[in-house]
C-alpha cells in the first residue's frame, strides 16, 4: 500500500535559520520534495557573498503578466502580494509529487500557510523559531547583511508573525542544526502514522476481522 | 529549558508484535521509561520455552489484598479486572519518570488506554497493528503457543479492540521491526514539538518580542 505524500508548510521568523534547516533536511533526506515559489520581484544580490538568487532554485522569477495568468488559470495553491510583488505556490509540482507519494514542503510565510491549511486541513504546519527572541536578535545582527533599520523591521514583522504560531501544528525550536533536522524529519515520519491518515486501513482491518469471525 | 516527559500508551492486537517492538525501542533508545503493570494473576509459563514470567520485569505480581490497598490509596493511574484478575498501572514510577523529563510508555489494553487519556488528555496513544487481519491470523498461528480455540478467542478480542482504534492518536503498522522502532521513536520525538506542548514557549517569545519593540 503506497500512502499518499504529506503536504507540509515550514514558516518561521526571518533569522530563525529556516533556509539552512531546509537545505540540511533535503541533503540528508532527498525523498522530500521542496516546492519552489513563483514571484514577480527581481532576484536579490546577497550583500555578503555578491551572489544573485537563482531562477528555478530560490524562486521562479516571472513577470506580472505571467503571474496573473497563473492566478486566472487557478494554477496557484496560494498567493499573496507584499510590497507590490506577488508570491505564490505553483499547484502542478506539488500535486504531482504528492501523487507519487512524496512528502512536499512549502517554505512560505504565515498568511500563505493559513490559506493552504484552510483549503487542505490535512496540511502539516511547522513553525521554526530560535529558542528565544533575544537569540533571534543576535542571529539577525550576526548575519551582517541588513542595516539596523532592516533588522528593526524584521523584529517588528516577527512580532506580527508570533500571533500566528498558535495556528501551527508544531513549533520547532531551532537550536542545534542536526537536532532540528532530525526533529523535522520525525514530524513528517510520525504524521504518516496519524489516525486521521489511517481511516482506510482501520476500516479494512475492522471489516476483515468481522468477516473472519463470521466464518467461525 | 528541560521539557517535561511525555506519557505514552502503546496498545494493540495480541499478535501484533507489541512486546518485540517495545523491547527493540528500549534497547535502541534507553531514554524511554517503560512502566510495569501490577497484577493479581499468577506468572505464566511460556509453553514453547518453559520460562516463567518474571516479577518486576513482566509484571509486579501482587496479592489481591495488596492490589486493593493500592486502589484505596489512589496509587494506580488506571486499573481494570479481567477474568477475575486485577491489572493496573502504579502511579509513582510514572510520575517520577515524567518529572525527570523522561518519556514514559505504558503497554496497556484499550480500556485502560481510554481511562488514562480521559484523565490526562495530553497522553499520546499509539495502536500497533499488523498490516492486515490476515497477517494477524498468520502471526498468531506461527507463535505456536496457543490452541486453535485460544487463537479464535484472540481474534474475537481483536474484533472488539478494533472499535477503539479511532480513539488513538497514531496507528502504527508493524510490518518491518526496525522501521516500526524508528516510527515509534519519531512519534515521541515529534510530539515534543507539538504546539499544544509549546504554549509556554510561544507566550515567552511573544512577550519578549513585544518588550523589544517597546524599546524601539
Amino acid at each position: 500500500m503506497t500512502s499518499k505524500g504529506i503536504l507540509g508548510v515550514v514558516s518561521g521568523f526571518s533569522g530563525a535559520g529556516k533556509g539552512t534547516l531546509m537545505k540540511g533536511l533535503l541533503s540528508k533526506y532527498p525523498q522530500y520534495a521542496l516546492s519552489i515559489s513563483a514571484t514577480t520581484r527581481k532576484p536579490r544580490i546577497n550583500a555578503a557573498t555578491g551572489e544573485s538568487e537563482k531562477d528555478g532554485e530560490d524562486y521562479f522569477f516571472i513577470s506580472k503578466e505571467e503571474f496573473e495568468h497563473m492566478i486566472d488559470q487557478d494554477e496557484l495553491i496560494e498567493y499573496a502580494c507584499y510590497q507590490g510583488n506577488y508570491y505564490g505556490t505553483p499547484r502542478r509540482y506539488v500535486e504531482d509529487m504528492l501523487a507519487e507519494g512524496r512528502d512536499v514542503i512549502l517554505e512560505i510565510e504565515v498568511q500563505g500557510a493559513s490559506k493552504v491549511k484552510a483549503k487542505r486541513p490535512d496540511t502539516v504546519l511547522v513553525f521554526v523559531t530560535p529558542p528565544s527572541a533575544g537569540e533571534l536578535k543576535v542571529r539577525l545582527n550576526k548575519r551582517g547583511t541588513e542595516t539596523p533599520e532592516q533588522i528593526k523591521g524584521r523584529l517588528r514583522r516577527a512580532t506580527e508573525e508570533a500571533e500566528y504560531m498558535q495556528a501551527y501544528d508544531y513549533v520547532l525550536v531551532n537550536d542545534d542544526l542536526e537536532e532540528s533536522i532530525a526533529n523535522l524529519h520525525a514530524i513528517f515520519r510520525s504524521e504518516h502514522s496519524r489516525t486521521m491518515r489511517s481511516e482506510k486501513r482501520i476500516a479494512n482491518i475492522t471489516a476483515e476481522l468481522k468477516e473472519m469471525m463470521k466464518g467461525e
